[in-house]
């Protein structure tokens, strides 16, 4: 169809740019735009706490001269900069800033998870209102163009699952783990290599990929989730003991993010689940992002890379830019809010721990036969003191929800050690003919 | 940025939609339109052979009976239709209705890979004089979407390297010959099952998947490459026993697509060649696809799902459409001509079938020691008669034009019983941290 009209791209006078943030991804997107030169996109204006240190650090060689540095965010958001790149993070004040550069006519380009996971909709409704854009490449798996690759090439098709390992620190814990390394070891190197906080709460609990969740089930599924409702697990609890027994079902243990369409309802959780070794979700290893969208039409579209880290996450943003610049907008299509509920019909691996003595299977496998739970094997492998003792059951495909019902009744019991952990065992995906 | 300007995107009228070919992909493609319901997207026009039997097929029935059936393209270019999808492949007459319905103001979606290889670059410049969109996402990988993916999400990194496996049916024969089967037999599998043609040179030559590489060098290295220019190798001389010496280099056999920038030349060949077991090329199997995008930037990026198929191919086919009628452009990046060479520094497996005597392995050694190969490992398994003995050399990185000058003097050897087989041995891709 004809696209007479000219969009509102500036064929002569570039696209000034401002930056909000000059940490690891912010000077990784100015080294970037340093190196490549893309024609008509200028860097302008660089904010951030504290400008005289950063002028000064390395970092700060790949800004051109005529860039201006300030502390004071007001001055950019009254600029007449075209496009402001927000790599602040957080909720407050950011959303307060891009609110007002969308309303004063800026296009935004974010890599905040947390804020369009949560005012997404909210503030594409004000930049449609304003014609500007708002992109967010960045926020969901840095460096991996799932974002833009769902929106672009899968909108034709009718996303009814995604399942994903969108959060490299847990990847990188939990693919140590795999192979022997304990939790806390390999929790205190990532903290050491800067790929986890200090306080890792945010990755290991769930509640960075929650976000990202959210966004891709939106884009994908068109499924406006509450993030707050979406069920999370921290992999905190998983030993190297659930490593071996994972091994011996030919699966190994990953931090999952799942949802999942049902009628009007959605299925998602953030959580350590099994994952078959032949999924593709098992072959990511370190901080690798992969996700995997699976539509009615077109079956599972894998998409895998580095999900962080400053220059993956600056391509993400530049590309973004690019698009911004030249006036490309993506496909829209209806959104609707959906109710969710963390629960899934799966097979659960349940491992206790336990000082062992006669009735212990009795009573756990009574608790599960009171809530109709199969149980479709035992393993204990030798070599674990008996006072402590470290054995799983898994089950057939049930309800999360009923076999927590059961192990509430089970933790009860005087033998156990700790409390139960209960995983979702994710099935094989669709492996092509 | 603002867009104040509204692009031309019909607010209230439908945009009106022919499709030129009815075969599987077209009434997949009406098939997913009926279950879709797009709004603001009206199939209005199906031109096809024998109008008659493709009406009364099942898949008609996922028609609407507004839609207007011709034998007689004209009719369609000479319409008011906004879009034409063309499906009929080939070059010719594909090429002139589609330079007609640019010309005459109509976006055209396609998944013709032969006319976008060769023909792109001038149909692009077509589309943009009427202003126009040319959009061809289900030209590579059918329902992956790596044409978006990489458009929208990689153009601020420099893509220098892609590797990919981007025909169905080879991957199909190959991941078959893995577990042991010979080349014939899956070969006439494939026919029978519709994934290889009665003529299946296009697929097994490396023909299809050479233009593909071309389309993926223009949108992600920016390099316009001559189809023709591209080196291909056929897979057809890939044996069983192959398989049982890339199992031992810890590797198996793929048609691999390859191309790497360096300077202003691109290195590029469509061949079977030896893929390490770790890399994520060796975990596509039956018919899916697979491109790794390898960037200065962002590292590698690996898009895999299934490539061709009418359903798959459909959902790129309508996504495509969907942005077309949203008015969405796509990033466009100053692409250049380049010279390419099919030429690559690499390990190389050689394989020889010799009715074995004294002095074979000196004879080799020698020749490859006159172009200053070195020798990396020597297999030869027991089992196989001595007058008829399959062995292999694998040498360490050096070009493949040399290797193949050994190679000349080497099948002039009274021993040799086969011409001898040369392929390139990939590397392990970038595995993440």
């Amino acid at each position: 169809m004809a696209t007479k009209k000219k969009q509102a791209v500036k064929k002569d006078a570039a696209v000034k740019v401002a930056l909000l943030g000059f940490g690891t991804v912010g000077s990784s997107v100015a080294r970037v735009l340093a190196k490549q030169r893309f024609q008509g996109i200028e860097l302008t204006q660089i904010f951030n706490r504290n400008v005289a240190r950063k002028r000064a650090s390395d970092a700060a060689k790949w800004v051109p001269g005529s860039v201006k540095w300030t502390e004071n965010v007001d001055e950019i958001l009254r600029s007449d900069v075209d496009v402001v790149i927000e790599l602040t993070g957080g909720l407050n004040p950011t959303e307060s800033w891009i609110r007002k550069a969308l309303a004063s006519g800026k296009s935004v380009v974010t890599a905040n998870k947390q804020l369009i996971a949560y005012r997404g909709a909210s503030l594409q409704r004000l930049a449609t209102e304003h014609h500007v854009h708002l992109v967010h490449g960045a926020a969901v798996a840095g460096g991996v163009p799932v974002i833009p690759g769902i929106l672009q090439g899968l909108g034709g098709d009718r996303v009814t699952r995604l399942s994903g390992i969108v959060n490299g620190t847990c990847n990188y814990i939990l693919s140590r783990m795999e192979s022997g390394a304990d939790y806390a070891t390999v929790l205190a190197d990532a903290q050491q290599l800067g790929y986890a906080e200090a306080d890792p709460s945010a990755d290991v609990d769930g509640y960075d990929a929650r976000a990202k969740l959210c966004i891709l089930s939106r884009i994908a599924m068109h499924a406006e989730l509450d993030p707050d409702a979406v069920a999370t697990q921290t992999i905190s609890t998983v030993e190297a003991v659930d490593f071996s027994y994972a091994k011996e079902l030919n699966s190994t243990i990953r931090q999952i993010s799942r949802a999942q369409v049902e009628g009007s309802l959605v299925h998602a959780r953030v959580a350590p689940m099994l994952v078959p070794l032949a999924s593709p979700l098992a072959w990511s290893h370190g901080t690798l992002n992969m996700v995997v969208a699976s539509g009615e039409f077109g079956g599972d579209v894998v998409f895998s890379g580095h999900g962080a880290g400053g220059e993956p996450t600056a391509v993400a943003v530049v590309s973004d830019l690019l698009a911004v610049a030249q006036g490309c907008k993506t496909v829209e299509l209806p959104v609707r809010k959906r109710q969710v509920t963390g629960d899934f019909m799966a097979p659960h691996y349940l491992r206790f721990v336990v000082d062992d003595r006669p009735g212990i299977v009795s009573g756990i496998s009574g608790a599960l036969a009171k809530v109709s739970v199969n149980i479709d094997s035992l393993l204990q492998r030798r070599g674990y003191p008996k006072h402590r003792l470290p054995f799983v059951v898994t089950t057939e495909a049930c309800l999360t929800s009923t076999v927590e019902k059961a192990l509430v009744s089970i933790a009860k019991m005087d033998c156990m050690l700790e409390r139960p952990l209960c995983l979702q065992m994710l099935e094989t995906e669709d492996k092509g003919e």
